[in-house]
């Protein structure tokens, strides 16, 4: 059995038909739902992509491997999933993100070079590249993304786009042509992007992974990781006018949550970035916009269920959906991730498994709590591995797609996040070790602790799934915060 | 400036004159006492050996660098002190034990093999290797400690001393030279070793100091690595006279420790070294004998320091001297060491700066919360390097050496300690994965957390200093216990 492992990023876990949402179109995702399990109470170990991802790829929590935020480099020598899969002679490649940073040092110390076979596994998150783009090929807000060689610029390059940077000015750009047009502003989203619909980036990851399964032989693992729905909002015809500002979901807001709200919340609520997304025009033309970059996605899906079949491999690979963290869209007055309310820190998750063991689960909902790193321990379980568990967090999931509930389930789901390099660190006055937040989830609450002597948040998901009613400094939970924070300090005592 | 980075092996805090004992003599080490400052609160960061040298030679906390046992494997890539001194320019020497195991699946990983310098580096914790001698070479109640290369073995068999393993026929057995003599029973521990004493480890230990200094040139960090006064208790003549019954300090202990012990303490107190040690016998013939092995060492220590003195070279040359953990020797009806009572968990830590700005503290003793992981800092920092703190748990004591309270002086140090491969666990029917001790200790109190639901010991060591009463469950002491607690699930939730 091969396995694709899918990730997109920032797709939220409830923009999808199967996860409720009211007016999308997603059958391919769906079907793929109906074929296996969707896990309805996964978590990012980190709303934030690097943190997510390292995780995701070493099957460790981010306080364990350290590599906290984007950019941050993995240090050499952390064991990879590559490494595991390859222990047991399973392939394991990379086709698109991993927005990974080499350990430049530690690779120098132990005298690497990325030059050779292993030294470029260490390079790149201890995959084997097919096609690495990290798809943000741009002068963001803070300056330039990303160095690197992009394979996708050299593509539309080839396809006659022109400029140093077609990524730029034709895939996520507006189509009338204009600077002004650029995807980086919200006001373009409605716009459809300058660029054919099967040159755009998500087709043509697709097409990379298509052409990978071609030639594949042995055993394998393919990551295959897709920048989109992420930022730049934009996306080209016919998807950009798809949906309309009828089709959004309402905002999930309160008033009250900007009342008095917990610093570190309302130093958020009050960035850039929360106060673009709480206007109604930004998210009457983002939102669409983004609605319309998953049904792209989808419909890549479909492209590659369809590959799948007429090749026969359907059968013989398992696929797994998921997403690095959710996107805010504006509900609870925040954009993009950063915090742990359900939109951000909750990912979409569906696993199908061919084979007969998972037949009595087909079409089912599990509302286990399950977490990122459990995919880690899920892929090497289901290539024949055993799950090393003094170097992998994460706990296999096979046992919920026969129908069983595994010996330890977990009892409490965690993120963590550092905000020691955004805005918010010193705008609070937070010293860089002390910018850092756990969320401790049971099936009901939800603990938000905050280092530096912040108090914490604290939801009742049972009687408040919307999460708008912070009980963390309430006097009548001090019980119910210290029971969470049980969990939390027990999980803090684990060996890493 | 260079640095002798000098550790001994289960030493004692409190087996010196400096630090009070009444009998012993120790004056070379007292003399370095009175050349620099003696810190009388500095704990191991675990009390054994192999877990305690890789945070020493790390200065990061067991938990985070995961080798938490004897033979451990410290995995590759964890940044050592020597990678951080090579950084500087500065050479990282190893002149005896380490008690290092190579990660050798890391190894492979990464296509590393010993047969390369910075490989090498990679499977002696980082240093490069002056002479390694683990100083176990024989079968003990568990087997052969190990297989590797013995110098000192070599070094003996040059000498004439006889047989396959003349460490264990000559410098660790008894001069009646009958097998029954093996320094491997506490009974023979008032014999004198079958060996000239100029043979045996702890001078020939030494003049390898000296043969390395002689050659050494550039900058250098030089860790002289005693295996004693660990056991075989076994010195030869004439220190195996030099002490006796009436030397000995009285016993610390009370018949109340064994009423309704601590189920993690009284599994210990029952255990086969637990029983040995708390026989009178025992101490009056093992304790003389430990306190001979230290009266070697610190002569040994006379004969550093003459050639210090004599090639001008102590007025450039650091003087670090610690132990890995201390010895319970029948106190707290305890043997060796494995828990967190002062004999076990401080050890001896006396600094000596040569330069001018250490002038206004020598001959002081300073009393601050410091940690074993800190003397890694400290190397770093008087070797002109700046202490990674991203990577080193540790905090430089130099500004105690300069008469200044540090910037953020500890409030509380760590202990920990796995008991999964000790007997205690399996009797206990804990699982391995839970088999973990904490402490946390201020200059008032210490507290020591057991994972798997145990309750918690607590000391007060201002009305108790000989740790006699556990409140661990005393209902009287619950706010004091939620105190200690907050010390160490705040800690527990660092970055590592």
């Amino acid at each position: 059995m091969n396995i694709l492992y899918i990730m997109f990023d920032q797709l939220r876990f409830d923009y999808l038909v199967c996860a409720g949402h009211p007016t999308l179109k997603t059958p391919n995702i769906d079907r793929i739902a109906a074929m296996g399990v969707r896990f309805s109470n996964a978590y990012t170990q980190s709303p934030v992509c690097g943190a997510a991802r390292m995780s995701a790829y070493t099957g460790r929590y981010v306080s364990s491997h350290g590599a906290q935020w984007n950019g941050h480099p993995l240090r050499v020598g952390e064991p990879t999933l590559g490494d595991h899969l390859r222990d047991i002679s399973v392939g394991c490649w990379l086709i698109g993100k991993t927005h990974m940073n080499a350990d430049a040092a530690g690779m120098a110390r132990l005298g690497l070079a990325p030059d050779s076979i292993i030294d470029a596994r260490q390079a790149e998150c201890g995959f084997d590249v097919w096609c690495r783009d990290d798809g943000l090929w741009a002068q963001g807000p803070d300056g330039l993304y990303d160095a690197k060689r992009s394979p996708y610029n050299e593509f539309l390059k080839s396809k006659g786009y022109g400029g140093d940077n077609p990524w730029a000015d034709f895939a996520n750009a507006g189509s009338d042509g204009e600077d002004m047009a650029s995807g980086w502003f919200m006001r373009n989203a409605d716009k459809p992007a300058n660029i054919a619909e099967q040159d755009s980036e998500t087709p043509w990851l697709t097409g990379q992974a298509i052409e990978f399964m071609e030639q594949a032989t042995g055993n394998w693992c393919a990551h295959v990781s897709y920048i989109k729905p992420h930022w730049p909002y934009i996306v080209p015809a016919p998807y950009h006018d798809m949906y309309g500002v009828d089709d959004i979901k309402p905002v999930v807001r309160s008033d009250s949550e900007r009342t008095d709200p917990h610093p570190i919340y309302g130093a958020f609520m009050q960035g850039r970035v929360g106060k673009t997304f709480s206007r109604d025009d930004v998210r009457d033309t983002v939102v669409p916009a983004y609605m319309g970059l998953i049904k792209q996605c989808d419909d890549q899906m479909g492209r590659l269920l369809a590959y799948l079949e007429d090749s026969g491999a359907l059968a013989d690979t398992m696929i797994i959906l998921t997403s690095d963290h959710g996107d805010y869209l504006g509900d609870h007055w925040m954009g993009e991730k950063d915090l742990f309310h359900a939109p951000s820190v909750k990912v979409p998750l569906i696993i199908y498994d061919p084979r007969e063991s998972a037949n009595s689960t087909r079409g089912t909902t599990c509302d286990a709590l399950v977490e990122a790193i459990d995919v880690t321990a899920t892929i090497i379980d289901a290539s024949g591995g055993e799950v090393p568990e003094h170097i992998v967090e994460g706990r296999t999931l096979l046992p919920y797609l026969a129908g069983r509930v595994p010996a330890q389930p977990r009892s409490f789901a965690i993120s963590e996040y550092d905000y020691s390099k955004h805005p918010v660190c010193s705008a609070l006055g937070t010293t860089p070790r002390d910018a850092r937040l756990f969320m401790v989830a049971t099936h009901d609450w939800k603990l938000i602790h905050a280092e530096d002597g912040f108090p914490p948040m604290l939801f009742d998901l049972l009687n408040d799934p919307d999460e708008l009613c912070d009980l963390g400094r309430d006097p009548a939970y001090t019980a119910q915060r210290a029971a969470m924070y049980g969990h939390l300090h027990g999980w803090g005592l684990r060996m890493s």
